[in-house]
């Protein structure tokens, strides 16, 4: 059995002393054990390989014991095992050199074996598991079949997914074949990870914020929800939507375990949108952790108080910063661990 | 007088038969006309003289025929006017060589004296009134303090404007010196453009939702707000913050004439957060343009019903994007002119 419940129990809505605190991209490149190892190894090699991916994922725990570990892995896994060419460019970030744009490219893409595409996936989840030895639960993720979507059919970032939003808006029959495609395979590969081992999911939708309420209900939503109702008996589900505010009221009638906010929704608001019964995870500024710790403990503290100490996970509001220093990080963690109500 | 008034009476909250209509980045690189000029002539060269500049905002009218014209400049002339270098770079947009990063390049920043600085501004309002003979009103335009802080730091556009926040959460006292040197240098830029003959005021805060809500009053809103108590009785002032939907309910508050919303706020929420009774302009998702005309037509209804005709200018929820084909532009145009109640 797991020995720290906490995040557990938070996300069950059990009354605890302290929330529990974890923070997206905490396994990352603001370590100088993670830096070490990207010098040495590529992003997918990384990824492929479990005893990077197993050790990358510990590493934060062990300097800061986070209350839950996320396994170092990318939503980007999802498009390479679907048969497209998926590249990751210093410098610049994903690049897919042959984005699926019509009918014919939606057709050739495959719903793959997750176990036999991803099977380095879940070696990584048993490899880690070992690795942390029970102290604390281990988190599976994967992309919103949208933002996968974003990232499929522009072919790299960008700043409004224009050429997503022109699929979509024209084709829009072809865009939902490809929308289910990509849920039918998160939904095998969110299985195969509990079955490995992971103790609760996390789908991100970092672009679904690009949407307005009506096409977010239409190429996003439905698609999140059909995962939760796949995989809720399985795994506690948490949802986190970047952007997603207007969608809150929706995904808290859902049977998603929690949900993530980012930190332009006040605690009060999101208690509010989501009607105060739901688990919510955020809401730090990620660039808060460049002000003085003393200051971060003294906001941590108050973002607390705010959303009330149950049902609650503290985090980010999106990922870590590449280039924080390590003592900010610590004085988020910390001022979580010596929160007293 | 003005012949065309229902802008204006939009902005007064006057009953009106349809609801006006214009775009953001109306005078833009959708129109061949626009990109002829842009061919021969380079970005400042365009704003900076006033045959230009005229030439540009009446283009669309020209073609189109929206309720209102707004002035072709670029909401960086104010830091230029401040003595910062500003350049912009083709395909990778504005760039300033000399980012202002502590309190000794804050104290190195001047006030400007604006009819000097910025004369040929108010050459080209007083040249593009005389093109537009009174048929529409003329929409004059700044940026938000904080928008323009965040080129002044960062130095470029940026995905989270990093360099921004730390200099605002680790030298506050110099961040607030800064904003309030280009906020002073706003309103006497505003002051001579209504004294140059524009009929409102647009205010950008096109980077306010970046930030936390209690950031957000501290470094962005108070700034606006000075500027629309220093503007109110010389002009109806109009605020669009992107992605600040969390600021709408103290905006609705203010005296602002009328707020921006972009399209990730739907319609009944926008008027729930503003109280029903400000006017409110937006909030198209621009990529919708890229639907087929009859889609654009359709939503355009639905829209306006949404929001009702009273109290509501319609537009884009942010820039109309450089490839949308003329038809589709006109389709929104005209499904307003069709709009019956």
């Amino acid at each position: 059995m797991i020995k720290n419940t906490l995040f557990l129990r938070a996300l069950k809505g059990e009354t605890v002393d302290r929330p529990p605190v974890w923070m997206m991209r905490q396994a990352g490149r603001y370590l100088p054990e993670f830096i070490a190892l990207r010098e040495k190894y590529d992003f997918f090699t990384r990824c492929q390989t479990p005893e990077l991916a197993s050790e990358i994922t510990v590493q934060p725990i062990r300097r800061y014991g986070m209350d839950a570990a996320i396994l170092f892995s990318d939503i980007l896994v999802i498009p390479q095992a679907m048969n497209i060419e998926v590249e990751m460019k210093p410098d610049f970030g994903p690049y897919l050199p042959n984005p699926v744009r019509d009918q014919k490219g939606v057709d050739a893409v495959i719903v793959p074996d997750v176990d036999e595409a991803l099977g380095y996936v879940m070696d990584a989840i048993k490899m880690t598991k070992d690795k942390l030895e029970d102290e604390v639960p281990l988190i599976g993720f994967a992309g919103s079949p949208w933002t996968i979507l974003c990232y499929v059919v522009q072919g790299q970032g960008s700043k409004n997914f224009d050429l997503v939003k022109k699929f979509c808006f024209t084709e829009p029959a072809a865009a939902h074949q490809l929308l289910q495609k990509i849920t039918d395979t998160t939904i095998a590969y969110l299985k195969a990870k509990v079955a490995a081992g992971v103790d609760a999911l996390q789908v991100f939708d970092s672009w679904g914020g690009m949407l307005s309420p009506a096409d977010y209900q239409e190429f996003s939503w439905t698609y999140i929800n059909q995962i939760i109702e796949a995989l809720k008996d399985d795994a506690p589900v948490i949802v986190f939507g970047k952007g997603c505010w207007f969608a809150l009221g929706d995904m808290a009638k859902s049977n998603a375990a929690a949900l993530g906010v980012d930190w332009t929704c006040s605690p009060k608001t999101a208690r509010e949108l989501t009607g105060g019964q739901i688990t919510l995870q955020g809401n730090f500024d990620p660039s808060r952790l460049l002000s003085p710790p003393a200051e971060i403990k003294r906001l941590v503290h108050e973002m607390i108080r705010e959303f009330g100490k149950d049902r609650y996970i503290v985090n980010l509001g999106h990922g870590i910063l590449p280039y924080i220093n390590l003592d900010h990080a610590k004085a988020f963690i910390d001022a979580v661990k010596e929160y007293e109500s």
